[in-house]
């Protein structure tokens, strides 16, 4: 059974004060219905993918709630695996449609984070991590800067390399309306800045953001195809894990999803990955299969991966420069995979785009989402 | 495809001071994944049901926080639909099954509220509900009082009728080991009981519970099959709603699981629902079709419900007397069904049942998971 998306929607990502967590649900939602062309009452189930809004204001029952705006009475459910809570929601949906169950189904992603003091944030992400990393005083800045002082000690791995990820990223941003950071930067501005956990200044991590993204998925309907859904976990506790200079779930997720897809790496034309620390998108392209383990560096700093490269990666901005509200991110990727293949995306469209990869990824790896997408 | 409920575990219910979440976790899932007979390796996802750990402690990312504790490293995701999370969680493995995404799955229901002030735990259930209830300062037990309230007005539902479901369920839990009450009330302590919100006594209400249960759902292996797996939702307000004196969610579902399974109210030999208060069990009666509307209380008071009654309800003790570990009841609800249709529930085993029902209900109906089971 073929699993297609028929309709996208997003709010701007940012520092959204005057919308609440239901405005920006029900503008995704209502966005990516209206793309699909299917009346309101065609929407069969609701997949929400969200975080921390239950910490963070008490309001849990997402999935309720967002049929309640919609004036749908559909199943739904609140679908949580920390910052990979939107990828994991688009694939409960593919699972669902899947098992005949449904044949259209809709996928929000949704966080309000703004409204919060930043150590408050803070402490609410690691949520994501473990116990024994909270006791240690560790925050997610600080354990993925402990991956990326292991990958530079281990594979040479540069600051100016890191920072590249940053200005490719911020360029693709300035080329992004829904962006919270849509300006470039250049690579003395990325390395200057204040350190926030070194290796990494500001410019090596993703914002606090608010937004929410949704899309319409199919399985009766023909659109961009999602040819591939995987998923893999690792110990929540960093720790505890093999190797500190790579994701394994991303490998294990991504093995599994080439097989499905009956593709190679090399195949992909394009690819959002879960950059939210600019080591992590290093370790995304080693670990995808898109270059060799240790050269992730040198192959973003080469332009690879920018727009006009041979396989552009975060050409939305990636978590980095587009933003990043925790639960929208995977569901966010989608949309502009999507978007690329369908080739409606103007000044940062790419050229013709075949196949696309959505990375998604919580904690320091300890669920990922793969999904690989067609036209 | 067929899916079965091939292994059960569970943790006793109740104030478990020694037993952290993680304890609990494990308890269940070893317990589950024994029965089953297969290998832990076997088990290719596991799916977590669970309201409140990250609002109450901070720890989100339940899923791979179970798998690490497993020493597996699969596809796992936590699902939230606020009481309704289990059921909600037992109907996403169901769909991830019949998708043909896997083959045997683990499906854990997890809660820790005994550690936490009751004005503490008062407060996070509310995030069930909306926010202009909880500004309006209404509590659960004052919900489902209007809705009693409700009932009582138009259909001359009793006090003692509502007194009768608890003295039931407390007589089923007083041959359950595994209940937080295991012992018998008569109808005068019920009826004489302090007010909680009137016209409730504190024998109308489900404890506030520590618990966890875990089964091991499989497509290629035989065992109680589910033969239907429905949800749906309504407005998380209850004010919004068409009546309150019935959860339309259960009837949308209930009518969507016996079309499903393809059999009739009057074909089932057993059922769990969801008693977080007394009106909740006679209006599931009612909206369950199992008597007229109006008539559930005389249908619970006649003792048609009771062990060797016609149809008996909530031989677990229900949620009221063997406990509400708000994330595990779903859960458990899957257990008590999949043992008596097993036949091994010694002393509360009632003859030869072939078909059984759970309903789990989230909020005041906001969603509600029905699941039908068959030997």
């Amino acid at each position: 059974m073929k699993v297609s998306v028929i309709g996208t929607g997003q709010t701007k990502f940012g520092e959204l004060w005057n919308k609440t967590l239901e405005d920006m649900s029900y503008e995704a939602s209502m966005l990516a219905i209206k793309e699909s062309g299917l009346p309101k009452e065609k929407i069969e189930a609701v997949f929400v993918g969200n975080m921390l809004y239950g910490k963070l204001t008490g309001q849990d029952h997402l999935g309720a709630l967002v049929t309640s705006l919609l004036g749908l009475k559909v199943p739904a459910t609140r679908i949580e695996a920390a910052c990979a809570s939107g990828g994991m929601a688009i694939q409960a949906a593919v699972h669902a449609l899947k098992s005949g169950a449904y044949k259209n189904v809709l996928v929000l992603g949704v966080e309000k984070m703004t409204d919060f003091s930043t150590s408050h944030i803070s402490e609410a992400l690691m949520g994501a991590g473990s116990e024994m990393e909270k006791q240690a005083g560790l925050t997610f800045p600080a354990l993925y800067a402990l991956m990326a002082k292991s990958h530079m000690q281990q594979f040479g791995t540069t600051r100016a390399q890191l920072a590249s990820v940053s200005v490719k990223n911020h360029k693709h941003a300035s080329l992004n309306s829904y962006a919270q950071f849509p300006y470039e930067i250049d690579l003395q501005k990325a390395l200057n800045a204040p350190f926030i956990a070194e290796p990494f200044t500001i410019f090596d991590s993703s914002p606090i953001s608010d937004g929410a993204a949704a899309v319409v998925l199919s399985s009766e309907n023909n659109g961009v195809e999602i040819i591939a859904s995987q998923s893999s976990t690792d110990t929540v506790d960093l720790s505890q894990r093999n190797s500190f200079t790579e994701i394994e779930a991303t490998k294990t997720a991504s093995q599994k999803a080439y097989q499905e897809a009956g593709i190679e790496p090399k195949d992909l034309d394009i690819l959002e990955v879960h950059d939210c620390f600019t080591i992590a998108e290093i370790m995304a392209m080693e670990d995808l299969g898109l270059c060799k383990k240790g050269n992730g560096g040198q192959f973003i700093e080469s332009g690879a991966t920018m727009l006009g490269g041979k396989t552009p990666v975060n050409t939305s901005g990636g978590l980095k420069a587009c933003g990043h509200p925790v639960g929208a991110t995977g569901v966010k990727q989608i949309i502009e995979i999507t978007n690329q293949l369908n080739g409606t995306l103007g000044s940062r469209q790419i050229k013709n785009p075949k196949i696309g990869l959505a990375q998604n990824v919580g904690g320091t790896g300890a669920t990922v989402a793969i999904h690989i997408l067609r036209k």
